[in-house]
């Protein structure tokens, strides 16, 4: 077998001309292209501040416990599963101080996966353990509309769109009463019909009080939802615990703001979560989220992906969990932005005849980054430190 | 009361002009100035990345859960310690998707204790519900030596000083047998001589090995140590648990890898370490760490600074605890980079005649900066992203 070694890591970061102060996570993006020295590559994106996580790959070193991703990565060998994870603890370790490395390296570790998928001709869920994969159920993730008129047309329109399943969350959502909350999920209901599934995403409204968000739930669980997503804040695992130990009428879902396994697991342990929503541009990349992944399955929780992002992302998320067939439920970023199906070519990951979405079987990933979208919406970025260049962007 | 209102932020990255790949955190820094509009300023800095905190206060805007540390503050009004907290709840809410935010927000929520303290004319403690302050008990934080003879001279050293506590930790520990471990540990006793305090800082070096620690903890406990820190990694609290469950000899001490307040009960409450040893440059700043301190005296830990910067950083740690009489151990940096002392003026926290620390008495955290040494050692940053710029260091 050949060797394969990575001899450079490219950050760019994409951006819309204009990015508006609303919970739309699809406005940009930091992607890296990993090139190895025998002309393959492999794709990945971080969830997360494109300029911070793009620090985390060429900051200065400060000590044995701070020194950047690019070092720990560049040049190293790298051929099977096994020196994915190897690297992604040797970046672990060379980022030990940094918080922001789990956010950061998620790009690289999707990118190794991708890159190790096509040099061994295997689809990443393949790479990672599993026989084959399961179709999953997309579900349209929006915002809730600005009140619950523009929230029911918002629904009638994924209606329209094919969509069984559609998640409603942040905007107005508990900015006002307990009656003007209900109204947005009845109107969500409303739109959608009654067999559609749906979901509430609270986006962390209620802080750390249980009471306020145990009322939700069973005002909620008049409209049939699947689940209730972050009602509280991520850190508040105790807040979590006294929600779930109320028994609330309806699951509760979390785990967005997991940034590694620990917290992941500390949610499904301690805070007594139904559903673990992740986010493999978050935490840590394929790697980690594979962990967490058997771990749900070992815990009888049930994992789904969080995804706001691009369908390359999409597909990074679909390959840990494509492999589990119980686990069903995938987040399908559903809006307009170019940087969500345009950032992929030729196409995304489309939704099949029967509803569903298939994983890829090519090789890694099975997608492909669309050059000229990048091209398009590329923010070059300049960095230097104590008159020194650390960063410029590279060639797309 | 006259209003006060931030009027900046001004962030500055220092750094020795040579960085070595040791585990010394002395080698730079970030620090933040905040400067009100009538006159009155407060310094902060954080342990991490400078590079990449500095960014999680500049960085464009991604959506509404990315907005940057100085477009939460920067305008607003404060004057109390109700002031300090919403504002880091503020700057918290901004960056809700930002991983870093707890590192990076740490500098500029000391500078605020710090801003507010001299408004009121009150030192931090007093802000923070304490009616008096006691001193503490300083232990040296050094590395061990490459060997046990060096590790011995260095403990001689120290005990040449008058230090009444030490603690060794990183370099070879953990690398060779379990017989190079103890050599080293029996050297540094055998340096301090028998009445000093010894602590044993292994770095995280057996990741999620319980059994290695366990084992470790027995033989160190020969030579009297006051606790065994770190001897996994932070996220492994399931590995904590396991080693704690043995009742080792040795009380075990982690905390200073808790990111933000869930991380650090987490070990308290599932990994049953018994000091848990916190950043007040990581933590998200004294807001958070005085909750951590709280909840460690209804929990029955020991509360203990984890510091490894300048002496405004060791103020800062101090104030978070220096109300409370039974926690008494002070990390107390004692390495020679001129980032420690040489970073306060006139002076920073010295040992008194009876070999204690006592708290700065005087408004804020009581320590002012140096401005020669931010001078001297500035690495100027400049930033660019699109084309435009987003951050150029100001002047000192």
């Amino acid at each position: 077998m050949p060797r394969m070694k990575i001899e450079a890591i490219d950050l760019f970061y994409v951006a819309l001309p204009e990015i508006k102060a609303t919970a739309d996570g699809t406005q940009d993006t930091l992607l890296a292209r990993v090139r190895a020295d025998n002309g393959l590559y492999g794709w990945g994106e971080s969830d997360s501040s494109p300029l911070v996580s793009l620090s985390a790959y060429v900051m200065p070193m400060s000590h044995v416990n701070i020194m950047n991703i690019n070092s720990a990565l560049i040049g190293e060998t790298v051929e099977t599963p096994e020196d994915v994870r190897r690297l992604r603890a040797k970046a672990g370790a060379y980022g030990l101080d940094v918080q922001q490395l789990d956010h950061a390296v998620a790009a690289v570790d999707i990118a190794l996966w991708d890159l190790v998928g096509k040099f061994l001709q295997e689809p990443v869920y393949r790479l990672l353990g599993y026989e084959r994969s399961y179709p999953k159920l997309p579900y349209a993730s929006v915002l809730f509309g600005d009140d619950p008129d523009e929230t029911r047309e918002i629904a009638a329109d994924l209606r329209g769109r094919g969509f069984a399943a559609a998640k409603f969350g942040w905007g107005p959502m508990g900015r006002g009463t307990a009656d003007d909350d209900e109204a947005l999920v009845a109107a969500a209901r409303e739109g959608l019909g009654q067999h559609a599934q749906l979901m509430v995403d609270a986006g962390v409204v209620w802080g750390e009080d249980d009471a306020t968000a145990y009322d939700r739930a069973v005002r909620f669980s008049n409209y049939n939802i699947t689940w209730l997503e972050e009602p509280l804040l991520s850190d508040e695992v105790d807040a979590y615990k006294r929600l779930t130990d109320r028994k609330p009428p309806v699951p509760i879902a979390a785990g967005e703001g997991a940034d590694f396994y620990r917290s992941a697991d500390d949610l499904m342990v301690n805070g007594g979560i139904d559903f673990v929503q992740i986010d493999v541009g978050r935490t840590g990349g394929i790697t980690v989220c594979d962990r967490i992944c058997k771990r749900a399955l070992e815990l009888g929780v049930t994992y789904v992906n969080h995804t706001f992002k691009s369908h390359l992302q999409l597909a990074a998320s679909l390959h840990v969990f494509a492999g589990v067939e119980k686990f069903r439920l995938l987040e399908y970023p559903a809006g307009d932005s170019p940087l969500i199906l345009g950032l992929t070519a030729p196409t995304g990951l489309p939704v099949n005849e029967k509803g569903m979405v298939d994983c890829p079987e090519t090789p890694g990933l099975g997608v492909d980054v669309n050059l000229d979208t990048v091209r398009e919406y590329l923010q070059p970025v300049r960095i230097e430190v104590g008159g020194k260049l650390v960063h410029e962007t590279p060639e797309v």
